[in-house]
């Protein structure tokens, strides 16, 4: 865990975010990842973001089972749904979502908004009415060899 | 959207997964993307993922103000993440979370592990109690030249 708070430090002193996760396996960290989203123009590019891709890239598989990730900071909902999608065995974090509020970066009220329904959310999420929205999953049913994720 | 959802069919033949999104900027399709999880080992190569982060590379930006993005199904809360960072001005969809968890992919799931606390998680989340943990917050709020995002 020092190491990836010792990384969310010089990452800072590169110009990134705050923020730097590992992906380790078998006590070996197979993968790192430090914010990006401001260099890279990618608002994607959270620390445990880079942090799955590249382990994933490592692996050569989209799963991180038997995985563990250490974040220095608590995951963003967004992060959090990386995490689930990728299914790591666990995760340890350090500094808390109050921690990170404090510096300004409010999980929180992303967290409130996804509680929300989505016609109430602040950036509005409006449902078109299209009778062939189900059509890419009719399609994904008859594919004989789809490979679930 | 029309668009999209052949998009999204397309995709499931091109063996990814059945969704796809655009981001329009002033009436003009200004990025794409479909779902690429197996096929590029990515667990967060969702649409809407791959279409805001060529959509932020087109404009050399990493906020999509003035963007609308139109997702071929409700966005799973990864990628509602990506999008309150990225923060364009509305979003719409055609196929509901009830249409895709009928489909198999089971996002309710997901926004239910959202709404639970760390340590409630089916992945579980442990925090370890580490002194150093805000030393990249107040590297951060030292740093004159910050770039909020």
């Amino acid at each position: 865990m020092k190491q990836a708070i010792d990384m969310a430090v010089d990452n800072v002193r590169r110009d990134g975010g705050p923020f730097a996760a590992l992906v380790v396996r078998d006590r070996i960290v197979i993968a790192s990842g430090a914010n990006q989203v401001t260099r890279s123009n990618d608002p994607t590019a959270h620390a445990e973001i880079v942090a799955i891709r590249e382990a994933c890239r490592v692996l050569g598989d989209y799963q991180l089972t038997a995985c563990e990730i250490y974040a220095s900071c608590e995951p963003c909902p967004m992060c959090l749904g990386a995490i689930y999608w990728s299914r790591p065995a666990r995760i340890y974090y350090a500094a808390t979502h109050d921690d990170a509020a404090r510096a300004g970066f409010d999980d929180t009220f992303i967290y409130r908004q996804m509680a929300s329904t989505p016609s109430q959310r602040t950036i509005p999420m409006i449902r078109v009415q299209e009778e062939l929205r189900t059509r890419p999953f009719e399609e994904w049913a008859r594919k004989g060899d789809r490979v679930r994720y």
